[in-house]
């Protein structure tokens, strides 16, 4: 006889950032940013988050287990997230006088993988945050806007909430509540967008940094004129550029932010970098081959390390991934190259790699995962794909 | 028979910015910078150029050999310089109604060598323009505002022209009068204070950049608000930091200002990065340093390329000298791994080393020069460091 009174299975894509926020917060607590940002949500064939939630009068007590380990439930971003969605759940139940099967009193099993390899250093928490926020909903039926429940879990996780292209509002009420998400476009609006995840190899991480983000807000001069004078301008660029399917507008929008977001986090004192040295020589190579065309046809966007995130169209896929291969060539016998979406063969023209002219670094991109635009979190019916089994625990598996 | 009617030697030494100004300038031709800056002026006895100026009515032309190689002497800021020095020089005679034995027809020869290790990738320019300009000065004679003709070499040159620490006051009139240098304090006054120039290994010199300085100004949106917003209230702070002999206060004004600066090269598009990995690491493990002493006692500052300048004082010499040995590990055949000033020895704890905590990169610095402040161009009497034999010409062994 299954425990569970209520098991909800969702799943969630990553999602990166083209225009960032950088760490430094007008209020930390109620996660709340120094400007808006934007970003790209990922299809999940490919990097994403499952979640199963399950509820029932014999739990004793509220747990939760991440990749397979069981974690602390009492830590304040999870708590922020149960808490708010028990306020919306009693507030909805007590406007609309509702009776539902799940009691509030219930206590919750939450139980989460993401399938971002490890080495990548991919940021999952907004990923995983979402995906909390979005089970947690199912499980309680509760409406209304969730991104400011995912907010408060991992800010970027806000964003997470919607498919396509988002953005979150910095919004300008001292509680945060028009700090939220909004859809820019769906994730069919863009069919040809491609994006490209580069891992650089394990050992070519950087050193560590000395500070954290939260430092930059304090120390970087040039932060406050980004955020105030810089930012406002060119997300109405940005957002017009996706509505143009522009892609060269697009990308020189991106790579500024992203060299500016970089910019910042050097201007912290002391600094930061999560640029390395093959970091700097994937952005000369895009640019070399947008020079070589005399086109922005690939653009290039880094988050908190050295991993490139590459945007590009349909068509120029393979040969980009070709010109990667030449520049960085793997190991003969490191097994598949690029994962994800299949890339059809191309070859390079001895134009294209003199007009680059970089020394080629073996091994300097461990490998590349293939993605493209996709949803936002979704219910998944099948049992087998359950994290949790009629028990409310972990199966084995997982 | 001496061909030379007047044969001049003079010594000037190399000097490191400690705030900058982006190559963005706001007159090209006349070289007008977008903000003040400063720079320590080194000593002689370590990186030196050396420029021998010679005139005769038997010269056909004016001629100019760099480093044992004839160079083109129509070079446009070479010709500014001459330019400038015989309109001060006509100036002066008809002032004064002096007559002279150098007759302002007479064509110039001049020889110049450095003894900059070419690997360092230490900028010359500075040192080479203004002892040009010290040198024709002492030919024809000529006195007055030096530093406003230096600057028309090169801009940094002007500062090359004082010995000590050195401001170049941007000035605010259009034909650039009043943009020019002055010592703010002279050699002497600091003795303590010690340079260090990490040079980094060859073999990790960065890919090269794809566009240059002249581009920041036209194209960083960061660029601009440092120069108007940042730069004066911390050069100020500078100069008192200096004028108190506060080491703290300078080195950390020191560091934040070379990063803003490469900040603002990263801003740049396209980006521009003089900083790579062993640069990073340089400057992770000065912050680790100081941080494990509670203490700013080193500071670094770089320009625009990886090698490292460090200021310390005396004291902190050796143990300093022993951290980059371990963190950098030499060759063993390798040479000296310090040239220049001797340094005695010191050994490093364990808690030390732990403290800092970064892994090893084995000749990721080449050497050290291990250096100090020093003064300003000075005419050097000894004929055998003439580079410029009687005849006008380059010596056999220049």
């Amino acid at each position: 006889m299954p425990i569970c009174k209520a098991l909800i299975n969702c799943l969630n894509a990553a999602s990166f950032s083209i225009f960032r926020s950088l760490g430094g917060k007008r209020h930390e607590e109620l996660i709340l940013p120094i400007n808006s940002s934007l970003s790209v949500t990922l299809h999940q064939d490919q990097l994403k988050t499952t979640t199963t939630v399950a509820c029932s009068r014999h739990f004793q007590e509220d747990r939760i287990w991440l990749n397979g380990k069981e974690e602390d439930i009492n830590q304040p971003r999870i708590q922020s997230c149960l808490r708010e969605i028990r306020r919306l759940a009693r507030k909805r139940r007590s406007d609309e006088d509702l009776s539902n099967d799940i009691s509030l009193a219930h206590r919750v099993h939450i139980c989460s993988v993401n399938n971002f390899p490890t080495a990548a250093g991919l940021a999952s928490s907004a990923a995983g945050y979402a995906c909390l926020v979005y089970s947690l909903s199912r499980l309680f039926g509760v409406d209304g806007e969730l991104s400011l429940v995912a907010r408060q879990g991992s800010g970027s996780a806000c964003r997470s909430m919607y498919g396509g292209f988002v953005q979150w509002k910095m919004g300008e009420r001292q509680d945060g509540k028009d700090s939220l998400a909004e859809q820019v476009e769906p994730e069919s609006h863009w069919p040809e967008l491609r994006v490209l995840v580069l891992v650089v190899s394990a050992e070519r991480k950087l050193v560590g940094s000395t500070s954290g983000m939260q430092t930059s807000v304090k120390t970087s001069k040039l932060l406050k004129h980004r955020a105030d004078c810089v930012v406002p301008g060119r997300m109405e660029e940005m957002i017009s550029a996706i509505q143009r399917r522009d892609f060269a507008a697009f990308g020189e929008l991106t790579m500024k932010d992203s060299n500016q977001f970089h910019a910042t986090c050097l201007d912290t004192y002391p600094p930061i970098f999560y640029l390395n040295d093959i970091s700097q020589k994937v952005i000369s190579l895009v640019h070399r081959y947008n020079q070589h065309y005399q086109d922005t046809r690939v653009t290039y966007t880094f988050d908190a390390g050295p991993n490139a995130v590459i945007y590009t169209l349909e068509d120029h896929v393979p040969e980009f991934i070709q010109v990667v291969r030449y520049f960085f060539p793997p190991e003969t016998n490191g097994g598949e190259f690029v994962k994800g979406l299949p890339v059809g063969p191309a070859s390079l023209s001895e134009d294209l790699k003199t007009a680059i002219g970089l020394e080629p670094v073996p091994k300097g991109i461990s490998y590349i995962i293939s993605t493209k635009v996709g949803p936002g979190p979704c219910v998944v019916e099948d049992p087998k794909l359950h994290l949790l089994n009629p028990e409310g625990l972990p199966k084995k598996s997982t």
